[in-house]
């Protein structure tokens, strides 16, 4: 569907004049979710001419706030999933062009780095499946070095004693997604995306096709196109009619971030410890961020004791010299997880609506793609079918509706 | 020695003229530190009739902040630290009418409670050095009760399986002292208590005696008498001849706070696990506070991934639904150790100075009673014999010089 102007029409609730009076400038997209899915496709698409509004009472303080940045398609996914691991791929291999410019558009470094990932083994089944592991990454001609329990060490001298052997997956990288979002905030400021710090509350109708949204404080944003790009919330949104919406439920996620020395870690290192995979990312000014739980606890943004115990369990088992590093924060957020565990990216059903949700662990990796793609349709062009992104993840796989342009 | 006039005099380094110029003001005392020894000190002076200043960049925020307030003199000692007992069990008798009176200056309820202590073992080591304590305190005629383990979830359901047993101090008692200081700083406000909000860098000796301090920021307070109850830092003050000040070292302790729902438990609930000591007090909002580390780390106040850790392992071990609960904060400080782990209070040897310090992990305890012998200390009279503060935590025992007075 091309892009067609539309009216931006503001009524904030409270009383000042001087922004209480309506906005009328034109605008094509008002993008819901100011999130790093949400910016990258608003940042995207304002290059390519189009007007975008994003509205966010607090960008970026999501699940993007909360994720450590590994773009890490292979160890991130099992082998059941390979729809999701050939977008992550394409998605990852984007991220460096995509790094280059967002810096260059925003001035902000995004700590861009691709070491590598070392996942480590205590025992000899964890060996056995990193081995698996290994095998598959050479099969997709990915780099995977198998190494000694001594190599590893020798790689990351904080390593635990106690590992065994490892993978080396020397491809991949990882960003620092609080920078991604500044940068992006930045970027897509530049190219004149408007920012309305709203609640989104509902999706505004029109006959047969979205028009823009409702704001919760009661005002509303006329646009040509809206994208629900809100994550974890996109299926709470009022306005819409049964069947629309699609089935993107809240995966509790808990990290802590922790003040090294630059160099304490040079890569990724993941293990599965009691049975969970755990992870610590270095950042280059010696941060070091513990993840993830996951936890199906509804819209719970709690940091718990238990979550924190076994970050600092988990870890402390990696990298026993972790227990030294002062702790400088603790977030617990929601990612928007789905039930196959694929994101849904393109047309609703419903004409003027698209979906940019669902990213569950893979929001930062998937950036790139899902704003190219999403780019693409929301000006009329062609997504391209490398992957086949309108495919894969298509949210008529779960609302049995065809996305509108399909017929 | 009697309490004379003194003139406040504070040249503060900035250029406002209206806080710049001289104040001139009669003050008797100056006290350097605002935590909950400094304060009560000044409430109590000023309720005698001293005029009185307490310098603090910002009181409230060391030692006092980090402290879970339980008033436990006879757990929280060893058999060998009797002189210490004697004062612990006095201050303790004197909290209540402490309390009742602050509550009554201040409007603020320090959430004071006195439904014991119950302290827990695992094995049957920790059994019999639990039995040990119950002789102990039978002998001191404090009520102590051997409970079994059944008998121990009975009390508090929440408990851990594993608990064989425990005794149940029923005289034990706790605050909140962060709600402490609050009414402190109220209380000696209206008492006409003056805080000025600098730090204080040396104190002032002239001729022979100690006549003010010196702020860190250039200006000056003078007062015919100087207090330091500034914690593990009374050490690091300039200014005065060597061997007056006394042997106080920095002693750290982590704590966390998490928010529970009020009657998660009902007792200040300890143990030994993995060799040191453990505990939870809980608030009657709710709040359950986890403590506590001891670390020799210096001047070092950060918050430390290892020292979480321990708190977390070690709170589940006794109380696993704490895995459930929310974090709402996390802190180190520094409480004044000495070398034999008593408190410094009374007359130094340099005239016009007197010590409130050295009160290790006992500080809110005792308060009330340091608070007593240090004012009556300031206006001259006598401070009483039962217990001997004076000569229990006399700085001569440190200092080998007799405090000004004792000649």
């Amino acid at each position: 569907m091309p892009a067609k102007g539309a009216e931006i029409h503001v009524n904030l609730p409270h009383g000042d004049p001087a922004t209480a009076s309506p906005l009328t400038r034109p605008a094509d997209v008002c993008v819901v979710g100011g999130g790093v899915i949400g910016l990258s496709i608003a940042w995207r698409a304002a290059a390519l001419g189009l007007s975008v509004t994003v509205a966010d009472p607090s960008p970026a303080s999501g699940a993007t706030h909360a994720a450590a940045g590994m773009l890490a398609p292979v160890s991130e996914v099992t082998y059941t999933e390979e729809p999701l691991l050939r977008l992550g791929l394409a998605s990852l291999a984007r991220w460096p062009a995509f790094a280059a410019e967002l810096t260059e558009d925003s001035g902000v470094d995004v700590d861009h780095r691709a070491d590598g990932t070392l996942a480590v083994a205590f025992g000899a089944d964890d060996l056995a499946a990193l081995g698996e592991l290994a095998d598959f990454m050479a099969k997709l001609s990915l780099p995977a070095e198998r190494l000694t329990g001594r190599e590893c060490r020798r790689l990351e001298p904080m390593l635990a004693p106690g590992v065994r052997g490892g993978v080396l997956a020397a491809d991949d990288a990882w960003v620092d997604p609080r920078r991604v979002a500044e940068a992006l905030l930045a970027a897509a400021g530049r190219r004149g995306v408007r920012l309305v710090r709203e609640q989104v509350s509902a999706v505004v109708v029109d006959g047969d096709a979205a028009t823009g949204v409702r704001l919760a404080g009661g005002g509303t944003i006329a646009a040509g196109q809206v994208v629900l790009a809100n994550g974890a919330w996109a299926g709470t949104l009022d306005g819409l009619p049964a069947g629309v919406l699609p089935p993107v439920r809240p995966v509790k996620g808990q990290i802590m971030r922790l003040r090294g020395a630059p160099g304490f870690l040079g890569h990724c290192v993941r293990g599965v410890v009691h049975g969970s995979s755990a992870y610590l990312v270095p950042r280059r000014d010696g941060e070091v961020v513990l993840g993830a739980s996951q936890e199906e606890m509804g819209f719970d943004t709690r940091v718990t004791a238990g979550g924190l115990y076994e970050l600092l369990r988990d870890a402390r088992e990696l990298v026993p010299g972790v227990t030294e590093l002062e702790v400088t924060g603790t977030v617990a957020g929601l990612r928007p997880g789905t039930p196959d565990n694929i994101p849904v990216i393109g047309r609703a059903s419903l004409p003027g609506l698209l979906f940019a949700t669902g990213h569950h662990r893979g929001g930062v990796l998937l950036a790139p793609l899902t704003a190219d793609h999403v780019a693409a349709e929301l000006t009329g062009g062609h997504p391209g079918d490398d992957p086949p992104v309108g495919r894969i993840c298509s949210p008529a796989r779960f609302t049995g509706r065809p996305a509108h342009g399909d017929d």
